[in-house]
């Protein structure tokens, strides 16, 4: 199980900053939709130019203009970008494309995907799939359900993001068994980074150990 | 009936210089996604700083963190932003205060919302609701239908947008009658845009002289 940094809502150099206290706990690096709305594709390339050895998912949550946007990214240095399962399918269907040519992956967020949606959705066998309690249904509604199973996805590469802690991630890791937990403010506001990655990074050895016992 | 010049694609400069040559004929300027997410929110503030007088749109596609991304575009001078109807409601909800917050106004994008979601969405009556044929569905299936009514959105301000040249403004004017047109590479990639822009303004004031008779 892989754990993807998730930086948001702040600069870009207090992101560098802030990673590099906790790069070696973390294994993916995303730069968050904030901050590419907030200071552009530079965000991306800034972090690639930071961390060169990390994974970077950019967090374009593309909905259009699919090329356009995929291409900005994977030229950044992206190795990962994300588009909505709720676009047009003809949106997903370039993401997929793009990221083929780039030798890249694509991460579809499930927010606010149907049931129907989430079953035409399986023919992207390459894609991860993220499970996504957003930030205003943690925010407002105090939501932090990411279901009790991979459902529909099961045998697909399943990404798991939204209010995850370290009280929550065992039962998280039993239940869904993501391939990539997506943590944010349980690192980046926590009182010591350094200490609360490292402890997310044990407890998913701790985990992982079990399972393969 | 207003037209919204839509820019994307391009460099915040060449922005600012093409809407220079048809600021006569158009009343809303978009910020497109694509420059936004390009560049940052300075497209924003570049764009209001070189047109204070005109209306300007953030097209910033907000599905999820709301209240910041609404914020920064309002701080940045939009006086109109916009958010995915495929949202969660709670997202769509903190939009709407804040744009009541700032006396700013908020577009719902249907774009590939269920008849389920856009009937919900008629909760919010003091939204403009854009129907739109995304770049995409353009693109890669040539779609450019926008419906043959205001539906459901009968009496709610409606706006239009996705492939509308000069052949098809009459008739979207006389089936959908929109408040708002929005109009992106019919003029921004014509010959002579200025001519271009001037033509579409004069297009409308016909039809809506016809209509007024």
């Amino acid at each position: 199980m892989k754990i993807q940094l998730a930086l948001d809502r702040m600069e870009i150099a207090e992101a560098i900053e802030l990673t590099r206290k906790v790069e070696d706990s973390i294994d993916w690096i995303e730069v968050g939709t904030s901050l590419i709305k907030e200071f552009g594709i530079a965000s991306i390339k800034e972090m690639k130019q930071a961390f060169p050895n990390k994974q970077i998912l950019a967090d374009i949550k593309t909905i259009d203009n699919a090329r356009y946007e995929f291409e900005l990214c994977f030229e950044a240095g992206a190795d990962v970008a994300t588009v909505m399962g709720v676009s047009p399918l003809v949106t997903i269907d370039i993401c997929m494309e793009v990221a083929n040519r780039y030798h890249k992956k694509v991460m579809i967020d499930l927010l606010n995907t149907s049931d129907e949606q989430k079953r035409e959705l399986r023919k992207y066998k390459d894609a991860i799939f993220c499970e996504h309690v957003s930030k205003d249904q943690q925010e407002e509604s105090g939501s932090q359900n990411h279901g009790t199973g991979q459902g529909v996805f099961s045998g697909f590469q399943v990404a798991a993001a939204g209010g995850i802690n370290l009280d929550s991630i065992e039962d998280l890791a039993k239940s869904l068994n993501p391939a990539v937990v997506i943590i944010g403010s349980a690192i980046t506001k926590a009182v010591n980074p350094s200490e609360a990655a490292a402890k997310f990074k044990q407890l998913i050895l701790q985990t992982e150990g079990i399972k393969a016992c």
